[in-house]
């Protein structure tokens, strides 16, 4: 169902991958509702993925950028802004990759390269996409921007590595920036932060399977999904969110404010009545 | 503007008392998104309060219930799920009262018994208001409840006295109710922390100017207005945001993000300057 | 190891029952540190438990209270004053108890008159025993004050039920009345939020064995004991955190700050594994 | 007042600059407490700064080290490892420094070298400690590490700059490796988040007297000093707080904790009061 809840409203769309993608559901949606926007990738990503595909579908352009670099960022929110006529509403930044996870660097074997890498990508990415618009003057007053994070900026999950550190910064960035772009232009700056969502880019954490079962146990409402994921971002997009900013804000079907669940125990406790007959795990 | 948001949708709405009621607002906001609704506030509230014309600009009936009354809350769904011929989709909590405040009992010289009354009023009506809803099984799957809440529940501000304690026992039934609310038939339980806003009820709190002033210069968008809180209302009540469930979400211009900023601190400092010349305020 | 941290210092500890008691071991430890108190507990508790022999090996009176009676705590604070000649120094608040677990009531079928009194016992009586003490300035400059506290107050476990908003309430009034007396007198509030251990009041709680191991392989450094808990108290007593008030202290192995952890998702994945081979189990 | 806490305990203290610092205070504070520690800063604060006189006091040696330097840190840990004949019990690190503040670029016109330069100082050298500490096995079982932090972490303040970003980070380390190292070797990591102090470092920060008035009054317990920190750091570091870890824990006098206070409401009032006879000052 759509609500012309964007209808007018211009934007930009980082990181759109394959239907997969939770930035491909939300193009999808934003399209659905009336908006039209600039759909951005790096190089690679565009050879590897479908964007084409979904360029054609909500009949948007495609500019190359990679979003570490402030010159691809310039020449992506000026060809927005050409295309569009002047300023654009909203940004979406879903952005986010880790050396360290992806080569099985743990934790506490870190590479120092790899880890600037993460946060260039995964963090710094995110000011710069700001500070470029900021300096273009490139969105209207009321504008909205958004980032996809997770939980793991607060709390440690085993197998997410430096990621965690990346996603921390990301949200920091959030109040930082949206602390200066609400007093200066009324724009707002939030993160969401997803459930587990079995992306091309999520299924590289390890034993992500095990993981999205007991998240989706431990929340009362099960796991949201990139389709779901995708409305709620219509929404901080929308008027009708002008006063939300930021925020970090959980849609993960209550598992953030989960300490332990029935199902989830229950299954845990076929664990531990199985492990009497095992030597200990550890 | 309006989008049929809610269209089909049906609710109840409790504390609606004047056009300067967060309630109203909610009421008249649901109302162009296309929802019916039940209107409902105490016997006393009712004779003082204007909500005749809200109940006929938006086509809807007055139940009058005390919310602390499980009698009067069975009688009030009941009508509810009799007038709309089922179940229904929607409740906004919006009801608090401290005598404490009224009476200008201090923190430190509170009166106990009433201290059990605005915990009644503020806090256990909203767990009797769902456990009601769930014995009579009146809320469809995926329904949504939202009650107001405001930031004294994480952070100390002078004069808002035990509704603090009252709003942190609020924030918690939502996460205990959602739990199983959203365990057992997917209905999402949320509080909004709105910034302080002048109704007749947050009127009574002491030194409200200068707060709202504070609070408007340190939120990089300002206070956030009733209408605007309606505005987000209308989105957790709407389809798109069925996986945000146990959260208390700001909504504050950004100031529960904020530590210290230029606008307020120059005030501050004026005030600073002048103290110079002045005897310590302590 | 003792270290005089707390040579001369005078306190009243509430809720110490048997030696499996976190009070009992903070009696047993604030002791050994230097300090002097008065023990005390409802006269019922007094009959069933073991007060006798802490009071004989710490060298303490006891005085019973009901932790809900103002006048039962007035008389216990001027008691303390006068076998000590003077203010105190220090406060243990390990006062919780439900009738709705007790009884087996769940969370959306609570009885309110149970609700009130899990309320009043667990939460209001911490308001009390903190008004009293001011009334009789009963407590000396950068005094120090401590609750017992849970992580249910933040996120939510099947089984705690209404203690859950019990604890919410409880952490509120240590900020809403640490902000008031430390202003006044520099006295500190603080809770502590520790592991479930399995005290005599604990192990009420359903499914407690599954959870307790569940949080200790979840937890970096496992559950916090009941003694180390007493060590913990002692430093908040003492003279080395006099700037630390209203906050929420997790001393629980780091359980608050792990979303998942490798130890309890091998756990885990062994009921995951078992199950495949059995009919769901919602 | 000495206790003998850390008697016997080895450690290294990084970032004492001179008798402002609050790592300085710390050494002094380890020190009177029967603590042996190595300190160590960049060997361009050596030369600048007044360590020597620290050294003889307390009985170090100092060992120049580069904090984002792996080879420095290795250097540094063999060689304290080797003047204690094994493994250390505990280390301060206390190290950060922005360049876009110092050179006055705003948070919207950041210069990304800079950027990279605060994290790696800020945030990343601390990773790098915890790493080099566990590839040469330096800490023992039950040690403990601490990170001084700062509330612009969560909260958004004028002029912090990208040093809030950098805390933000600072802050998941502790919690990502507080993880890792508790579980393998029951080591505990935590961040104190201290009130601005007015060290040699703290001083940079623009409008730093105004906002240290305003935290002061906001504060129950006023601002927190560099003594009162190093006490806390104590008990940190001794073995009465083994079950904490992946914490950030405010020494603040409350401030984290306050909305509003009586003191600074005046005050702010006052500015009010003054600014009604000017121009906005907006």
């Amino acid at each position: 169902m759509a609500y012309n809840l964007l209808k007018g409203k211009k934007g930009i769309i980082f990181g759109a991958l394959n239907n997969m993608s939770i930035a491909w559901k939300v193009a999808e949606r934003a399209h659905e509702e009336g908006a039209e926007f600039v759909l951005t990738n790096t190089p690679v990503s565009l050879r590897f993925g479908e964007l084409n595909e979904l360029a054609e579908k909500t009949g948007s352009i495609i500019v190359p950028a990679d979003a570490t670099s402030v010159p691809d960022l310039e020449n992506l929110v000026k060809t927005a802004m050409e295309k569009f006529g002047g300023k654009i509403d909203f940004i979406l930044h879903s952005v986010a990759m880790s050396l360290n996870v992806r080569k099985g660097k743990l934790y506490d074997d870190l590479n120092y390269d790899y880890l600037k890498k993460t946060l260039d990508i995964s963090a710094i990415s995110f000011h710069k996409v700001l500070q470029v618009s900021r300096k273009l003057d490139a969105i209207k007053d009321w504008g909205s921007v958004v980032a996809l994070s997770y939980v793991a900026a607060q709390r440690s999950l085993y197998g997410y590595n430096d990621m965690a550190d990346a996603k921390a910064m990301l949200e920091s960035i959030a109040r930082s920036f949206g602390y200066i772009y609400g007093r200066d232009k009324k724009i707002r700056v939030n993160t969401i932060s997803q459930s587990p969502t079995l992306t091309t880019a999520g299924s590289g954490v390890k034993g992500i399977d095990g993981l999205l079962d007991f998240t989706n146990r431990m929340s009362p409402l099960g796991n949201a999904t990139a389709d779901e994921c995708a409305d709620y971002c219509v929404t901080l997009f929308s008027d009708l969110t002008r006063k939300v900013t930021m925020q970090n804000l959980y849609h993960d079907g209550g598992f953030s404010k989960m300490g332990m669940s029935f199902r989830a125990m229950n299954m845990y406790n076929q664990g531990l009545e199985q492990g009497k007959h095992m030597k200990d795990d550890e």
